[in-house]
């Protein structure tokens, strides 16, 4: 019998004991769980950052998995913790932003997650542990969860798609920096391709401006700029074998000009 | 069938083989156990904060759970190595204060292990690998250890309970700073109710004075320091998305005044 | 029934959703799998660390374990993927080096990967995904991979053995620095005992030498550099409860002189 499989992406370092202390509280309620750890190495409170993460490894897991994601500045004041269901996965946690991909790429509900009824205390502050490790628990045992869950509407979300700034200019954004230096941009080759232009993209950051696209790594030399779709289809500017967001002093949020 | 539960706490990091070392081992002699890593990122030879991360987490932990926990500065030296069993849980590592909290907050009973008749060499540097995994790893498996093990009568411990300093004021200590830079006190909850004292507490750490407790980050702004119970029940000093710890030079072992 | 164990172990570091990816994808294909993570903090690119991290583990996992290694400075250009055998493991990952050991230690046949015929798409940028994660999936789940497979006679290794350089002077090298600080040198015991010297070994880094092997940690004081043969057999210059490579600032590579 196949057993459930429980992911985590948290922003808690692996230092403390809260990650093990969600894992304990998963275990408890559904021991027949594997627990597949994604990241515990999102920077503190980076929700944009949690949300590319988790973009990059949804779609490669088995159907009926359930994703559990904290990184959850607004713990403890009004933001909601939510449940989101895509035709494939179940994600919980906080409702901030942090499944904006997942709710942007495919057709998702969203549920509030209702905290009356809950069979032990609800702390403050960490509701990973109290509240979205043990509803993931409960869908992991096939526990029906629906007495806690009210639909919601527009859950929060980030997304923002490029921008036409003139004829032939649009504007994106870096949207992620990863752990190679690779600096990531906020276009899809999905969203390019339905723009339906012939022209190859040049892209101009700061003073630097690069155009054509190379498919490996093999077409360029150690230390030279390239720009290629990167491995989950978005927009990238890579350094081989070295850091591009190093080298062009690049941060998360800046401005890209993509020119046809 | 329930798969047996093998947590693991060590100081070894993650860019070397060791974890890994124990792994395997624990595999090969319990196929059956399903690993969950709780730390690897104990700072070297930081027994507190080994004691601390376990003391987070163990609670949340199904029955019969088995800790192992390698915090070990004394490896190779006439420490010695033990399993320590609650009523709930197995924990395994050596006898030099890891175990401080479970033995303060359960009954608890310590056995030495002796390492005369293991069917495998014992390295004297790596007792991780030769002693406390294969111990944890015959637990999980149903093994009889007893023939390994001798009751021992005091185990290591470095708990103090808070001091009376004089009629209306007490000292502790900094407990833990964690990830988040919430700098944790050696005051719970438990401790503060046994008292019996109707005061709230007010805290005293240098020229800065707490009082009054926040139950949620709802109540403060971004920056401001408060006073809370933690997710664990310890009193701490927090600044809601910021470092408390940093922002008032807070270190492990510091003094604090708990005022009536 | 017996799970089968895949073993990761990468320089993909944790803040993003590239190891994740992987491990979604082995469960797609082999729900059944127990996956246990090595490290995912080789240093970028750092073939020898890989290698060696590798080296002090997998002789400790189960018979018919797979392990999944990339650390590959080389996808998207000629290098080849392989699948190393030895009579119990098997090993996936690129071929520049990272199964050395192994191939040092064991008997083993290499084969090609290739690719064409694979159900998905394969990036040019994430064979690790791509390739190495269905591959070892494959063999996880009993699949026949042998029409993906093309024997290959004499994979990548960087071992070189010591070097006599005088009558009574060997030359090896630093080959690992662990996170302790010890510093692992290219000599192991076995190569040692098959010399059949009868002295003992005095080694000479820098201005620095010492002579005489300890046995454990107890023989020494807090702060003194010694000699011993560490956990996998090498031999090592470590400093209790210190650095010994920051202490005489080593580097991986270094020269070491062996003096009969």
């Amino acid at each position: 019998m196949k057993r459930p499989l429980v992911a985590l992406l948290t922003d808690f370092g692996t230092e403390d004991g809260y990650v093990a202390a969600m894992k304990g509280r998963i275990k408890s309620i559904a021991p027949n769980a594997d627990i597949i750890d994604i990241s515990h190495h999102i920077a503190p409170f980076n929700i944009r950052q949690g949300a590319f993460c988790l973009n990059t490894c949804y779609p490669y897991f088995p159907d009926k998995s359930i994703f559990v994601a904290v990184v959850d500045p607004g713990v403890g004041t009004a933001r909601r913790g939510v449940v989101v269901k895509s035709s494939k996965h179940y994600f919980v946690g906080p409702d901030n932003g942090l499944f904006s991909f997942v709710c942007y790429r495919e057709g998702c509900q969203t549920f509030e997650i209702q905290h009356d009824g809950f069979d032990h205390p609800v702390s403050s502050t960490f509701h990973g542990r109290d509240v979205f490790a043990p509803v993931a628990a409960w869908i992991a045992k096939g526990q029906d969860v629906e007495p806690h869950l009210k639909a919601v509407e527009s859950p929060e979300s980030f997304i923002r798609p490029i921008r036409k700034i003139s004829r032939n200019e649009f504007l994106t954004e870096v949207l992620h920096i990863d752990h190679f230096g690779n600096i990531i941009l906020g276009l899809h080759i999905d969203e390019w391709q339905s723009m339906e232009i012939d022209a190859l993209p040049t892209v101009e950051f700061g003073s630097v401006k690069l155009s054509g696209l190379v498919q490996t790594f093999g077409e360029v030399q150690k230390g030279q700029l390239c720009l290629m779709w990167d491995s989950s289809g978005f927009l990238q500017i890579a350094n081989y074998m070295d850091s591009a967001a190093a080298g062009l002093n690049a941060a998360v949020g800046d401005d890209i000009r993509i020119i046809l």
